[in-house]
């Protein structure tokens, strides 16, 4: 990717000029069956101009998964950027959102007391879970209805393609809009696209202006965003991680440990609460056999290797010893890289 | 009221030159005790205004109770006007939050990936029911150690006083801001009020500007309000409209019905749901026996005597015969006014 | 007008259930030639309303003339409130914008470096002064044609009309929405009205309450709203302060002095700075002759008499004794009523 | 610069853990003066961070020359982003704007009809033209006695610096904060940052959050920043494009050409309204001569040789044939690479 930076083009894309540029983003509107696209320079900075592009006149609200990105990971710039109130929903199942949450959640009518539904957001995978495209199709079938737009966070949409759970023409023909990340997982340094109508496009090239998001030699930044999404995504090497990491789950509950959540893609969450598991000791356990750790959350990169799944089962089977619920022994005999556990995006 | 209107005068209150404006400014803060307050046009003006003058630069989030008037009922104002994100609580014991559901929610420290909690709202009295001083004060004494801000959407806080929960001064002395409403059940046409610092106060005079709710002639609406603090609320007639909200309760409850919240002022929530009520067939009950209901929430007003009480329990009865869980029949006895029930606000 | 408030009808306006409310609105739609109205406050949430209604994502800007009252006494509410960038003109003619200095102005096309102009706003009377049917008219056709909004601050058009400078249908016709006030030279305590199409209307009473601009007992201030409407404007006061104008404006020129603006209709502006007067001494002479100056502004209202002008001009010839440009003496032989000079709004 | 990329550290800078970054902001603290810094994407994003990060409640204005940057290039977003009203100012030198200009636009005191100057912005240089660092300081002298911040966008601050008007710390010791551009004539292809207090930075770190404009890896962005500030600015190439600039400007002049300001930089701007050329035309013989021109406002970069201002030179004959005070002929004998003027930032 950092050779294809050296080779990048430097053309102007404020002013759209960039071939490297506007290639990719032809290339990705292709990809997703979305009739255009647009670069911007983070997942936060793709749903803020999404949002702030799709919303009018106040009074606005943005429904969403409690958990998601937009909620816990972005400053607060729905309200702050766009003005929107938001309505949560902890999703019962605690894997995703379905239509009779949104439904019993949506404020819609004519009250001018309240503040209406204008964006439902759904978030692809979301903590690593899939939304199944069945769960989604009837949501956004729902929302068609009554006129309210569906945003997809897809930072990491890329995986549930990869899982199997639909293309990804599939699950953008649901929704107005989608931002999809280079970086994450498939392992761009920098970049996010959005992809939506040709208007819906046009007035978010705007609205990233207003933000300071418009770059000038844009390729530096598209040009290994290309690279990723041809050698990553296309390359296939995002199911390895998928494999790993049922592969990672499966120790740590072979050794008596709790999940949070399915191991749907290239996230395992290690229950600490159920296993009695302090973060801290953890994260030092981490630091003493060479893994840097964050805390519950595991994100497997396809680059780990049997060295550093070797590495976590050491600190797995010293941080349960003694635990309840953690009876079994494994032996680890595997070899290889580091691994790079990545933070929280 | 209106004849307070009448002989008001009517100089210019953007210059602070209206005698009677200014006099009903300094009745209030003397009153709560705060050093400075605000007439504003509506009790949602002033907890935006409020809220607005409160908050610096983003990112900020309000912490509350889900089911406030700022998230319901001011059309999202508090993210399209102010910029904030909410934060919601539902309380467990379905009456108020409390300081430990305030610490589980709050977001602290310095992780620019959040958006940190700068003001707690805390509404008194909420549906009716009284956050206890004890409760209020624990709350604030932790939001001061964090430099937090506390705001009270007080539209209904004379109730609370008038029920012996405390004084306004001590509900006042523990939050940063309050809003009060002189309609309701103060039974003023229009109008409300801020209180704060003096420098809040200030800020927030010119908050109002912005919003256009900075009026010339404010005398039309001081007037009245005055009245209707003096006569209703340090006359004692609040004190009536809970005695007659009991009375009605027990009604209820007597034929079998369900409430929702507990009737610490003036207002009965009836639980349709666990009675088997369709809540069209109340209101059309209603229109019969010549009664305005909107609902499963009665407001009880001061002057609503025994003959609108009566009416009451003839719709209660109709409405709940051969209903699951109501048994016993009641004689009505009562006679006399007409049952005036206020819309949600 | 205050009778009118003690025989108003006090139903829930939030709700549109207030005869009063409902039959004003109506009744200024018909006046005006517009298909709805909306009843605000003051005659800055009109504007801001009605600003805040129209604008969808930003970028937005707005065109308007450098003195107008959205820029200099609003507090910055269009920016702070809409998010809208200001774009002015100083009108060559120092009287009202033309449609060359608009179309020099604007901002269009699709650089998305610029902030394309969304609404033009004008206002009319502005400073007193008229701006042309004609004018209005080359302005809107050409707005039109790039579906550029115009937004009318008609605060002071009734003036406008009862000069006889067109028809409010006339004027009305030429814009997509109108703000208009009762108080002012119309004498009501408070309260402005928007109008514009239907579903402009419907969205900005939603808007409305995001400010906390809705009120429930709107009867109190829509009853003497129509009085105020009924009595000054149809009863054809205006006209009268009009005549009084030109009469105080003629004195002050008999004695030498200049004025900034043509007096077409109910203020003159005194040029202190062309005749060296210095405003404290002037304002400290209307206290000695017992009126209530508060600068170079006159604003004329129909019901100042011979009496106040006979002590204008006693101030004038005080104020302009021994001046440049002044020479004349003129006997005042009137008697009367007391002066009420209004402030700026 | 393309080698620093592919040598970067790509370390996480959200949670400040990548090197690369983490140098380069307390080298350019330290180049500056300030006590710290922080990487932006983009001068527009710098400028919007800075000022969102400054303000506090509305109403805020800020004040600047109307030619500048924010109100031009950034889509309103000083607007809709931060919600500050502007106030501009036409330059009397038409060079850059002076106190007594400031003075006479700024809006102090306590009324709250205006909306009261917050924040004085400068441009340095602007338009190629340097604000003279005697000037700078009344204005932040007279500021600072009044509380009013002072924001300087100094995109090309390098090339006021590089001109000998003072070096990058007097100019900083002045404001508040600075952006600078590390593209535009440094050029590295991407990126600015901004310098200011602790707690300034601390602040503008989240606001940049806000708006989606926080980078993971973010090295790739600061490790060619760092090579261009070291290598084009302090190696000292800045001044060889102000020559060149200053010589294109002299054939311009000598072949009877008007200039529109001063080359006190790397800018000539070719005044083609007073010369009768007309831009297309112009545009169409840079193509014939192998130039990309955009118009009147030639930017040199430093890279331009002999041979590009040969080039020029025959356009600039050609254009000014026949026209208007064009009198001169003057052999062109120069030679080498080729002209890259950039676009309007």
């Amino acid at each position: 990717m950092l050779q294809a930076i050296a080779q990048t083009t430097l053309l102007d894309d404020v002013f759209t000029e960039d071939p490297t540029t506007n290639s990719l983003e032809a290339f990705v509107a292709e990809l997703t069956g979305k009739p255009a696209a647009l670069l911007v320079l983070s997942g936060s900075m793709g749903n803020q101009v999404a949002i702030r592009a799709h919303l009018g006149a106040p009074p606005n609200a943005i429904l969403c998964d409690q958990r998601c990105h937009i909620i816990q990971y972005e400053a607060g710039g729905v309200a702050s950027t766009s003005g929107a109130l938001v309505q949560t929903i902890v999703p019962a199942n605690k894997k995703y959102i379905t239509l009779e949450e949104v439904e019993a959640n949506a404020v819609l009518g004519d009250n001018i007391h309240s503040c209406p539904t204008k964006i439902i957001e759904v978030e692809n995978t979301l903590n690593g879970t899939i939304m199944p495209l069945a769960e989604l199709r009837r949501i956004s079938k729902w929302a068609r209805e009554r006129d309210i737009i569906v945003h997809m966070d897809g930072a990491r949409l890329w995986e549930a393609v990869a899982a199997g759970a639909g293309t990804l023409k599939e699950f953008c023909a649901e929704v107005d809009s989608v931002s999809l990340c280079f970086s994450k997982g498939l392992g761009a340094p920098i970049g996010s696209i959005i992809v939506g109508s040709e208007p819906f496009i046009k007035k978010a090239r705007w609205v990233r202006k207003t933000l300071g998001g418009a770059l000038r030699q844009a390729g530096v930044v598209a040009a290994p965003a290309r690279v990723a999404v041809e050698e990553t995504f296309l390359g296939g090497k995002l199911k390895q991680s998928h494999v790993t990491a049922k592969r990672v789950a499966k120790i740590w509950q072979d050794l008596g440990g709790k999940t949070l959540y399915p191991v749907d893609t290239n996230m395992v969450w290690l229950d600490f609460a159920a296993n009695g598991v302090v973060e801290d000791k953890f994260v030092t356990l981490g630091d003493k056999y060479g893994l840097k750790l964050n805390g519950a959350r595991l994100v497997i990169h396809y680059q780990i290797g049997d060295d550093a799944v070797s590495k976590l089962e050491q600190v797995f089977t010293e941080v349960l010893k003694g635990k309840k619920g953690s009876s079994k022994k494994r032996k680890a005999d595997v070899s290889a890289e580091e691994l790079k556990l990545q933070h929280v995006e």
